[in-house]
């Protein structure tokens, strides 16, 4: 049986969406047929307004409302303290921590050859830039613990001034690991990065 | 730190849709804010004119790009014999089979007393009507093998003329099971179920 075609093209939207599989876009696609006409009127007007509600920071490239963005206008931030991430999720999730009190930049990935990705590619000029303008004092590297992740990271501690502190996001084992089942990059890696207790 | 107005306003959509959690809605909300505007608009389309593209079946209530769905047109089908499924999808489902060549009656959900669904408020009557019009001689109920599930098939049962054959989906224990993890219920039914080899 073929679905009917303006049923078949939601399918076909939904699974390129991160996450979904054939049999998700399925069930969601079945799921709007259902819902309030409203509903399916107000995702769609959603969708189709997002790029133009939703603003890019030109500060840190971090997604705003304005444009600039809530946390590079906050003064209580310590403006000498600047956490780098590859996207602008990688923002919400730092500060879901409500650790942090720096502020972030946004690169829009990694470093990554084998798909053409240089640092000409990411907004590294712009970091570079940002770390002289504020006369930044540490950069916190929290990009993905990946390859491409830490090449990221040690380029750039290459690029900046030997008088900025550039650290890494600590590595180790998880919460709740089990050594056993620890992979051998891990482990070296949490004994490497033991500490006094 | 507070998500866009705009990119909150998606995640709180995506999150009503089925299997779609708040960690899954921002990721997909992030996709769709780097994704070419064409395909937000495509998709915004999509999603606006389901409900003007996608037809329900005026006989089987099924999903269909016409009128008649592709299943009740077909003169290759055996109109005597019939499964009832509770939602549209289900119809997908057994389709993808192969098996089946007969005929379909969606009843838009099952008896469901907790949540005030009765028979009233499925297409009971239709499914009535459609076995005399059509002299159905088996009635295959391929409800969920939930209470409710279990409940509707003994309503249709119930209602239906006493010459008209009445089937249940076999039960018993899946493909590839070990005994060792059978429920109770499903290991009753297996060997109440159980056929000569």
């Amino acid at each position: 049986m073929k679905l009917p075609v303006g049923l078949n093209n939601l399918v076909e939207f939904l699974q390129r969406l991160p996450g979904v599989g054939p049999k998700s876009a399925l069930r969601m696609a079945f799921y709007l047929l259902q819902t309030p006409d409203s509903f399916n009127d107000e995702l769609a007007r959603t969708v189709g307004d997002l790029r133009k509600n939703v603003f890019v920071c030109n500060e840190c490239f971090s997604v705003s409302d304005e444009e600039i963005c809530e946390i590079c206008q906050d003064n209580g931030r310590n403006k000498q303290l600047m956490c780098v991430v590859e996207r602008a999720d990688d923002v919400l999730t730092i500060e879901s921590l409500g650790e942090f009190r720096g502020i972030y930049h946004v690169l829009g990935g990694a470093i990554n050859p084998l798909n053409h990705i240089g640092p000409e590619d990411l907004r590294m000029v712009e970091l570079l830039n940002r770390v002289e303008k504020y006369e930044i004092k540490e950069v916190v590297v929290a990009t993905n613990l990946s390859l491409e992740g830490e090449a990221t990271a040690l380029y750039i501690k290459s690029k900046l001034n030997k008088e900025v502190k550039v650290t890494r996001i600590g590595t180790g084992l998880p919460m709740g690991a089990d050594l056993g089942y620890a992979d051998m990059a891990t482990l070296q890696r949490a004994m490497d990065g033991r500490r006094e207790i």
